[in-house]
């Protein structure tokens, strides 16, 4: 068996081809340029293996449309990122390639690939799965099955209680500014501070009110849905970081709820490198060969 | 067939027996008093019909303990509530009852009462039921069941973007201060202006800070479950106070998430005079019967 991935993520597309025990066996990745360039290099890459082939998955950026009665099913909707707003993404591959294929968010990818990761008598009946990065949001994952009939989740845009040493700053959404997008993603270092992430020192409080307003996030998911684990990645997530986060969670939480141990409830991902989407396109793509 | 309706509030208790069209036979309530009295009561009721009850259900307010294989399944665990911590309801009620028995929060109890009422090829996926009372919580389904596994939601306590005209309300959750219960629960109206609810005007700008915050909480609930709907019960609710919770929301989505009529999508209970968890319980019951 032979299953395709395709992480379409707003900077660069991932693909690979894996087998049944979604071990990667080929693998390449290029920067997202237009939709026409981008899509025509993901094509070319699978008519490469066309002969094996059995089925694909995509986890693409969104907003997308998931409602397989809608018209636009399939396409990338009205996305912020220039070029791509209504681009026929799952019809542009299924024209090309005559097999089975998947179609989900970026980060309902990644929530399947933590998910099949776990051994099978481990997998949770439910596991949330963050990415802070550029972007923010979730893919929710109840009973094997992602959470949103009517659209996917927007996890990424619900609205916070403010840090009382961060009330000054307006948030960089634009559609609502302060949301939790617009106050932890990666770009907010920048806004705060003029310099990137990476050059700002986990001793520097900005990093005590991102772990707040992130911890925040896990209260909602928590209090909202219940879920076994939530798993956080994406460019802005560190070990060192987590610590901070599960300190702010406890505190919000005060005892409310019972989730078990924080190490446990609260962790990074375990498929390793930024795998996860790769691991869950793949068992994503492979349950559609039923 | 007849079917047994447990509605456990921490005010009063409404017991009912009802047929398979869900339909009110009989019905009592009494005021919550002490454990030992207030089941001893319902027990006594229920007795009456012991011969031809079939099963029933319990609608009760929480915390909860709903994992059937934990220790304490069926307890009422820890409630503020005076005398009622860690109360064996499901067992009490077994003990005197040898027919099933299911055992769920009362909002969940009101949110299946809501699904069940509409027609069935109406029903949604997926749907919402708040209520902002004496206490504040919401019950979830999804696929017609609910969510929740590690425990039952407790969407009462998330935290909420504070209005600016309402900064200096500390709020009254004793566990949290400004959560969504401790900013819109009934009580609040004491707390904010000296005087309950019933006495202040919808024109008073308070009903303006309830509504942003309600609809925050429908918002949150909107970008992290996607929901086919969201219904709203409890005594602060009417619908013209429901008129302003969507311009509200309207504000605070900013056109993100398609999800149709507002007036179609954030409703006032279908089944009237609060007995949807009644009708709840009658549809939980029966479905023990298979």
């Amino acid at each position: 068996m032979r299953l395709g991935s395709i992480e379409a993520g707003g900077t660069k597309f991932v693909c690979a081809v894996g087998d049944e025990q979604f071990h990667v066996l080929d693998r390449t990745q290029f920067p997202t340029t237009t939709p026409a360039e981008t899509l025509a290099k993901t094509v070319a890459y699978f008519k490469q293996f066309e002969d094996e082939l059995d089925a694909l998955s995509i986890a693409s950026f969104g907003p997308i449309e998931i409602r397989s009665q809608a018209p636009q099913y399939g396409y990338i909707t009205n996305t912020p990122k220039p070029n791509w707003p209504y681009t026929d993404f799952l019809g542009t591959l299924k024209a090309a390639l005559n097999i089975p294929i998947y179609w989900t968010t970026d980060v309902n990818g990644s929530a399947y690939g933590e998910y099949v990761a776990l051994p099978e008598a481990q997998r949770p009946r439910s596991l949330v799965y963050f990415t802070i990065g550029t972007g923010v949001g979730a893919g929710e994952l109840v009973n094997g099955d992602f959470l949103g009939e009517l659209g996917h989740p927007e996890v990424g845009h619900v609205r916070l209680k403010r840090h009382p040493d961060d009330l000054d700053f307006a948030g960089i959404c634009p559609y609502h500014g302060d949301c939790l997008e617009g106050l932890v993603a990666g770009p907010t270092f920048e806004a705060r501070l003029g310099k990137p992430g990476v050059e700002v020192p986990l001793s520097d409080h900005v990093w005590d009110i991102m772990a707040y307003y992130i911890a925040q996030a896990a209260v909602q998911e928590t209090l909202m849905l219940r879920p076994n684990k939530i798993v956080f990645g994406g460019g802005v997530i560190s070990e060192p970081f987590m610590e901070k986060i599960r300190e702010q969670f406890a505190q919000l939480m005060n005892g409310y709820a019972e989730v078990g141990a924080l190490t446990d409830y609260l962790t990074m991902p375990v498929v390793p490198e930024n795998g996860s989407a790769t691991v869950g396109n793949f068992a994503l793509a492979k349950r559609l060969l039923g």
